[in-house]
């Protein structure tokens, strides 16, 4: 008889949820994507799904109709109301006894939640601080997984140093984009940011981030920066999906400028804010 | 109010079980290990504890008592009755709603099944092939993790192939080892593996394999192979805590010595199996 244990309790596996079975816990074998609403309206839907249908692909999860995720997303989203809301939602590759060769017969699971965003008034005005961390992810940052404990890591040692962000940086010295954001620089008239060459995410808010400083004059870069770069910059930014774009006023205790939000991220930011509208 | 979707169903997302919300689905923010028995003994059992001690720490999960695992280990293997059994457990953060950042005051998941272990017979007695993959791993493949996907990959490209286990090679065109193996070479009298230092776990299997290696009057060299060099050895084989020693007798097509399980593999296999009465 095939048993499972939960904390104390023996129980049979056949009792237990496919949930218990779910390969997304026993090896994160799935992708998510996270979208936000801007006063009832989702920004930029369509992109993130069609990033989406682009990690189900390159992890090889099939059968999959973008359609279905769609109307669920704007079902889900209704029901519950939340005008600045913050929509998470994972498909993993189904559950099954734990094996890591998958059984070509499963059913994807699909998981989703709805909820309230949180207020950012305050690092919008003041800007943060953020530390830099090894860069330990995997080498496929391009694909939208669930293996992130390098991030949660990095995110936690970040937190513990009175920052709102780690910024990883790899074994060459040079800063790839946050645990969750992308990083950017402006240096005279430009915007400077890693290429999507190096192991990082197609983040969608990275493009319009970019589009914005463009529409503000700026000569977009796309180069990775070192440390030290980026400590002698005259603005530093992070552009998330459920923040937007963020200031950054110190890095690794270095004040960036006067220690206050730039002239060009706040226009950035500006700027951004009227394609959400 | 918060809200959740699982498949096609919206329920509120205090309806849900903390399942649902387990650090290790969003994040793979856990670890875990594998262990087995033979003849209704678990072999290694306070190896595989140490070294699940150390994977806590590494990821910074405290306050779970190693004792208390042992004895939920203990009284889930004698609940099952299985003989030789494969002993599958993991730790994650804990649950709750989802954020990198944790909370602090989070109480871990501990989930365990036991089941009857797969016969390996055939792979043992006439070895297996197998297929290399690019090494998509983390840079802390020293911590056993939930983050596996690389693992998942490679495994299932193998399986496409027809092979039965994946060898991992780095950028620098170095085998680290198995998607859930050790990686041994046997040349003249030596029997070469990745050293530790590299990208790799610190295989329990793998110290057994090295001492029944040395008591069989081999040199251990603890040098990262190249395709090419172990393609060109008098022996491979692979160990992994399920199956031990298994014999490889072609890597990516390309036949090894005669073809079938060489002599020192069938010595070392004998030799690990001494171990475990």
């Amino acid at each position: 008889m095939q048993i499972a244990m939960i904390q104390d309790k023996i129980v049979t596996a056949k009792e237990l949820e496919p949930v218990y079975f779910d390969r997304g816990m026993f090896f994160g074998d799935g992708v998510y994507e996270v979208m936000r609403s801007y006063d009832g309206r989702i920004f930029a839907l369509e992109e993130h799904l069609q990033r989406f249908a682009g990690s189900m692909s390159a992890i090889k999860i099939s059968g999959v109709d973008i359609d279905l995720i769609r109307s669920r997303i704007l079902r889900a989203f209704d029901a519950a109301g939340i005008a600045n809301a913050k929509i998470y939602f994972h498909i993993t590759r189904g559950s099954q006894p734990r094996d890591r060769v998958w059984n070509a017969t499963l059913k994807p699971n699909f998981f989703l939640t709805v909820s309230e965003l949180a207020e950012n008034t305050e690092e919008k005005t003041k800007g943060i601080k953020v530390s830099t961390h090894p860069d330990w992810r995997w080498k496929r940052c391009d694909i939208k997984s669930l293996n992130l404990l390098a991030n949660v890591l990095a995110s936690n040692d970040a937190t513990r140093k009175g920052c709102g962000e780690a910024i990883l940086v790899n074994e060459d010295g040079l800063i790839t984009e946050g645990a969750g954001s992308a990083f950017f620089a402006v240096r005279g008239q430009t915007l400077q940011t890693a290429p999507l060459t190096a192991n990082i995410l197609p983040s969608i808010t990275r493009d319009f981030a970019i589009k914005a400083g463009r529409n503000n004059g700026l000569e977009v870069i796309e180069k990775s920066l070192t440390v030290e770069l980026a400590a002698g910059s005259d603005e530093l930014l992070i552009a998330s999906t459920t923040q937007d774009t963020i200031p950054v006023v110190r890095i690794d205790g270095k004040v960036i400028g006067d220690g206050k939000p730039g002239k060009y991220t706040k226009l950035i930011t500006q700027e951004f804010l009227s394609f959400t509208v």
